[in-house]
């Protein structure tokens, strides 16, 4: 069996059920050793699978433990290392560089995990529902947060996958906006990203919505045609990148069908991030669906489609589902119509 | 000047006034650039007080500002870049590497940031003030944690500084306790761990409290003996370490005069962790105050005092308060008896 190090929260956590901030994991052969700080020790002795090692100095530990089991290689993600923990371990071992090491671990998820998801994703798309009845006019985007997420996190009972996006007109050209005290009005755009954890699983979401009459619906009706043409033609390109998703497609074919869309009505310079990311235990994780990637479409994986157009100083529109692909081979949306 | 290079969001916001969570931030003598992706574009030009520079691959751009700029040395922490990125700049400019690089800048906070601080430590310990009039018998931790974030947020109006850490009797023996369903009854102790960002400055505070009659004061009173005796060798030692800190002291010795009240007493054990840190743009920064740090006390440092001793399966306490060193030479527990 592989020997392997790993320092990210979620990575231990897909490997032993338990985790926290503070940790060093090592799988060497049948033997993982969870090693952490006096703070995490009684909750990971109950609940990792693993040995739990408790040490103010982690790395110090872990370099005794790699050569109290003699060990000679050890795969490790350069990615996840600063530098200095990187040499000072090469110094006792042979490192052998894998980049993305447990992303690439995680990209398939299990029948298992995909059952959590799309319980996750489910939950979302009701606390969006519950959210729309809490869409006043009048209210600013920190009081539309404040309500946004005590239905997403049903009053605290549950982490959210991120800050939730709440921006209205403007500010919604900003992909990443900054909380603002700018205040609904009647012909606003509002758009919502927002996803939430369920057993430490991800969903996401994004709805771009017409105050007037707000609905979390795809099909939108604004009063405004700028904005009806710009928001339909973001939907366009979802639907078609949507259409193509098939096993043994390349990812990067899907980025370039809703790029096409956007591009040919006239937009392409406004589309300014990638189609999509996978999601798991990582709010944004492999595979990533980008124009760069080559890797082709499997069973379980999980995934946004999430194009867009921002005009700036005037609005932005993005429209987001997450898709997997089930294990009878069939692509599925989501929770798309809740 | 220096040239420096930056990639962690409060390092960039304490060096340009805006920062964002993809970032590289070169300081080339007077010329300083953002660069990050097209997400973050608009914010990053009208708040950043830099030349922004949008990419798609921030480390590709970065390299070749560095070339173009014909830059021979660069100061780097090598803690904070994974070993790729340093391995993939270190092939065109010679790296000097300064652990802690900005720590250490940030370090000593100036007049300014020491009001700004202030006024977090305040707001903070009225939002425990606010929540100690919804501590109520049969709530469970995820309830009152809510209610605590609601009022630690102003309802979604400001951020916090970490997940509250809300722990009742067995579970205030974790000094970073999981949250849980477990309801709160008449006798038992409540520990409350908590902070909020006033202007991006953080503030930390913990009390450990009798839920009898809830204060948050620092004198409590409890019914069982143990519990009192407990919490008063935590607050002694608390107390002695403050009265302490002088300039010119060396932060270690605090750490001694703490641990020393805790092991005369018999409980050296149960005191896991180290007596403090520092507090600015990070909840976590220098100086540390533990058995190792021989940094000496100096004006504008801002740092925690938090002795606590945990016995597993029965409660924790842990008394935790922001300290400063005004620039009139004079120590201030900041905000200690709202």
């Amino acid at each position: 069996m592989d020997n392997f190090i790993l320092n990210k929260e979620n990575e231990v956590y897909y490997e032993c059920g338990y985790s926290c901030d503070n940790v060093i994991f090592l799988s060497l052969g049948s033997e993982k050793f969870f090693i952490t700080d006096g703070r995490y020790t009684i909750d990971a002795k109950e609940n990792a699978n693993a040995e739990v090692i408790t040490t103010n100095n982690l790395l110090k530990t872990t370099k005794e433990i790699l050569l109290k089991n003699r060990i000679k290689v050890l795969k490790i993600d350069p990615l996840n290392w600063d530098y200095e923990s990187f040499v000072s371990l090469s110094k006792i071992v042979t490192l052998q560089k894998i980049p993305n090491y447990s992303h690439k671990k995680r990209m398939i998820k299990t029948p298992n995990e995909l059952e959590i998801i799309k319980k996750s994703v489910f939950l979302g798309a009701l606390a969006f529902e519950e959210f729309k009845e809490e869409i006043k006019i009048g209210l600013d985007e920190f009081e539309l947060s404040y309500k946004f997420k005590e239905k997403l996190s049903n009053r605290g009972n549950r982490d959210l996958s991120f800050e939730p996006i709440v921006a209205i007109n403007e500010n919604s050209a900003k992909p990443h906006a900054i909380i603002s005290n700018k205040k609904l009005q009647i012909d606003d755009i509002l758009l919502l990203d927002a996803g939430l954890k369920y057993k430490r699983y991800c969903s996401d979401r994004t709805r771009t919505i017409s105050v007037e009459n707000p609905t979390m619906s795809k099909i939108q009706q604004f009063n405004n045609q700028k904005k009806q043409k710009i928001y339909d033609i973001v939907l366009k390109a979802q639907e078609e990148a949507i259409k193509n998703i098939k096993i043994g497609i390349p990812l990067k074919k899907l980025d370039e069908i809703a790029r096409e869309v956007i591009t040919k009505a006239g937009y392409g310079d406004y589309f300014v991030h990638s189609l999509g990311h996978g999601v798991g235990l990582d709010i944004h994780e492999w595979p990533y669906v980008n124009k760069r990637n080559e890797i082709l479409i499997q069973e379980g994986m999980v995934f946004t489609i999430e194009p867009g157009i921002y005009l700036p100083n005037e609005f932005g529109v993005r429209i987001e589902d997450m898709v997997c692909i089930n294990y009878d081979g069939n692509m599925e949306v989501m929770s798309e119509y809740i």
